[in-house]
C-alpha cells in the first residue's frame, strides 16, 4: 500500500517554516503480530506538536529528524493482525502525518459508529479531554464564580468554556480578532469574550471579569497570563495547560508572582496523556455533550496530507477556528 | 498598668526605617467581660509584619496608622475576666509590639508549663506551623527526593529542612553567608547548603542537587525561585510561603514558566492562619519533637520592647540567625 507521508525536515529556528517539513512517499511495511494497518481519515493539528520539533528537555521525547511527524488521527482498519480488531473498524489513535499507519492495535481504540469521526479528533478527543480534564480535576469550578480561558474558539479552549458554564459558572474568553470573539459568545455561549489584539485590551479585560476571576485555563502565557494574574481571587485556581506564545523562544515571563502568595492560588500545569485511565469516562462524557448539542464545536479544515505543513503553521498563528484538521481521504 | 509599646507611625517608602515606627507609653484599659490582661514575656518578630504596614491589598487588613504593630506573643496572665483562663495562666496570642495585652480571652491558647515558652512563638508556634502545613501538606516529600528551602536558618526554613529530613528527603538549604550555611548543616542536620551571597551561587546550586528537585519550600522569591523551577523534577511541588526578595517593592519576575508546563509542577500559595483547625495537632507534633531534640532551633534576642523596630528591620536583612523575638521581662 502507497503511504504518504510528512516527516520532520529540520528543526524550526524561532518561527516553524514549511522547510522543516518533507513530503515522502513510501510503500506501507508488512504488519507483525499485533498490529494492524489503518487508514486515516483525519489528521489532528495542534500545539503541542511544536514543542516535539525542538531538542529540549520537555515533557516527551523530541521527534526525530527524518520521522514521520507525529499526531492524532481517526481512520478504518484495513487489516488486521491483531485480536480484537476487524477491517473495516473506527479507530482513534496516534497514526502520524500519514495516510496510511501500521502499528501494535495497543496504541489505537476502537469508537462506536454513528457520530461524525472527526470529533474524536476534537471536542471527544485528546483537546476536549484536555479541557475536561483541566475544568473537572484543576479548576472545579462553581456556580456564581468566575473562568477565563484563553484561546477560546479553539479545540481545548471551548470546550473549558462549555464545560464550566454547564457547571454554573460565569466564563470569560480571549480570543484574537472580533469574529472569533463572536463565535466564542454566539455559538459557544460564554458570557463574554475579549479580543487580545484591541488596543484597549486590558481595560476591556478588567471591565469583564467585575467579581475577579476564579479559575483560568491557561493556554497562552505572558501577559495574557499576568493580566488573569492581577484579578484572581482568593483561593483561585490556575491549571497551565499551554504557553503558546512562548513556543518560538519569546520571553514568557510572569510578573504578577506575588498574586500567588497574597491570593493562595493553586498554580497547576499538567499533561493529559499522564490521565490515561480517566480517557474512557472522558470520551463517553464529552461524546454524549456533542450528540446532545450541550458542547458545540468548530472545524477549521485542510484537504490533503500535503496541507498539513501550511496548516500546522497557521494553527501556531491563531489563524484557524476551532479543531485544526487535515482531511485525508 | 503602664504599658509600653510600638506604634506604626507611617507607611514605608521602599525600605522599612525606624522612623515609621514609635514607642509610646500609656495606661492599660480596664478589662471587658471575656477580656484578659497578659504580661507579655516574648514578642515574635515576622517577615509577614512588612506586608501589614502597606496599604497595598493583601491576604489581611493593613496596619491603621497609630495602632500598635501586631505581633505573637507569650506570656503570663495578671487578670482575667475570662472563663477558664486565670492569672498564672501561661499563654500564647496576638498581643502585639507591647509589653501588657488587654483583649479577649478568645484570641489567646494557654500553654502547658514544661517548655521554654518562647518556642512557642518558634519551632513550635506560627513559624513552626507554617513549616509544618507547608510540608506535610503541600511539599509531602517522599524518601530519597530532594527538597529546597531558601531562608534555611529562619524559623520556618529550619523547621521545614528537618521535618522533611525526618521525612526521609534529601534537603538543600539556601541561607546568606558560610557562618549560616554551617549552622543549617552542623545545627540542623540538612545535607547541603548553598549560600546565595556566593559570587558561584548558580553553579553550587546545581551541584548540590545533581537528581534535580522535587519539592521546594519558597520563602524569597526572585532569582532563587527561578534557580529552583530551572531544576524541578517531573511532578514537583512548590509551597509559596513568602517572597521576601519583593517586600520592599522590588521585581520578583520569575522567567523559567515554562517548567510549571513541561515539569506539571503544583505551585501553592498558602497562609498558616487559614488552617486554624490543623493547630493544635501542629502544636503538639512539634512540641514534641523540639522536646525530644528530633527538631533544633535558634533564637536571636532583642532586650527590651523600645528595642524592636531596629530587630526588624534586621530581620528584613537577614541579620538574625533562627527565630527573631524581643524579650519583654
Amino acid at each position: 500500500m502507497q503511504n504518504q507521508r510528512v516527516v520532520l525536515a529540520s528543526r524550526p529556528q524561532g518561527a516553524v517554516v514549511p522547510s522543516n517539513f518533507r513530503l515522502e512517499s513510501a510503500e506501507t511495511p508488512a504488519l507483525n503480530d499485533g498490529d494492524i494497518l489503518v487508514r486515516n481519515h483525519y489528521l489532528s493539528l495542534d500545539p503541542y506538536m511544536r514543542g516535539r520539533m525542538e531538542d529540549a528537555k520537555s515533557y516527551a521525547a523530541p521527534q526525530a529528524i527524518g520521522d514521520p511527524m507525529i499526531g492524532g488521527t481517526v481512520g478504518e482498519v484495513l487489516e488486521s493482525r491483531a485480536e480484537g480488531f476487524a477491517a473495516g473498524d473506527l479507530v482513534v489513535g496516534g497514526g502520524g502525518w500519514q495516510t496510511h499507519s501500521v502499528s501494535p492495535a495497543l496504541a489505537w481504540m476502537k469508537l462506536k459508529p454513528g457520530l461524525p469521526l472527526s470529533i474524536f479528533l476534537g471536542a471527544a478527543g485528546m483537546p476536549g479531554i484536555t479541557g475536561w480534564y483541566g475544568v473537572n480535576h484543576i479548576c472545579k469550578p462553581q456556580p456564581g464564580e468566575t473562568l477565563v480561558v484563553n484561546s477560546a474558539t479553539g479545540a481545548v479552549g471551548s470546550v473549558v468554556g462549555q464545560l464550566a458554564k454547564l457547571a454554573g459558572a460565569r466564563v470569560v474568553g480571549v480570543a484574537g480578532g472580533a469574529t472569533k470573539c463572536a463565535i466564542v459568545k454566539d455559538e459557544f455561549g460564554f458570557d463574554e469574550c475579549v479580543d487580545y489584539k484591541d488596543p484597549d485590551f486590558k481595560a476591556k479585560f478588567k471591565a469583564a471579569v467585575p467579581k475577579g476571576i476564579d479559575c483560568v485555563f491557561e493556554n497562552v502565557g505572558g501577559v495574557l497570563f499576568d493580566e488573569s494574574l492581577k484579578r484572581m481571587n482568593a483561593g483561585g485556581r490556575i491549571a497551565v495547560c499551554g504557553l503558546i506564545s512562548g513556543y518560538n523562544g519569546e520571553n514568557i515571563a510572569i510578573e504578577q508572582v506575588r498574586s500567588i502568595l497574597v491570593n493562595k492560588l493553586l498554580v497547576q500545569g499538567f499533561i493529559v496523556s499522564d490521565h490515561m485511565k480517566l480517557w474512557p469516562q472522558a470520551i463517553k462524557e464529552l461524546a454524549g455533550l456533542v450528540a446532545t448539542g450541550k458542547i458545540k464545536y468548530r472545524e477549521t479544515v485542510a484537504e490533503g496530507i500535503a496541507a498539513a505543513p501550511e496548516a500546522f503553521i497557521g494553527l501556531l498563528k491563531g489563524a484557524n477556528v476551532g479543531k485544526q484538521l487535515v482531511k485525508l481521504i
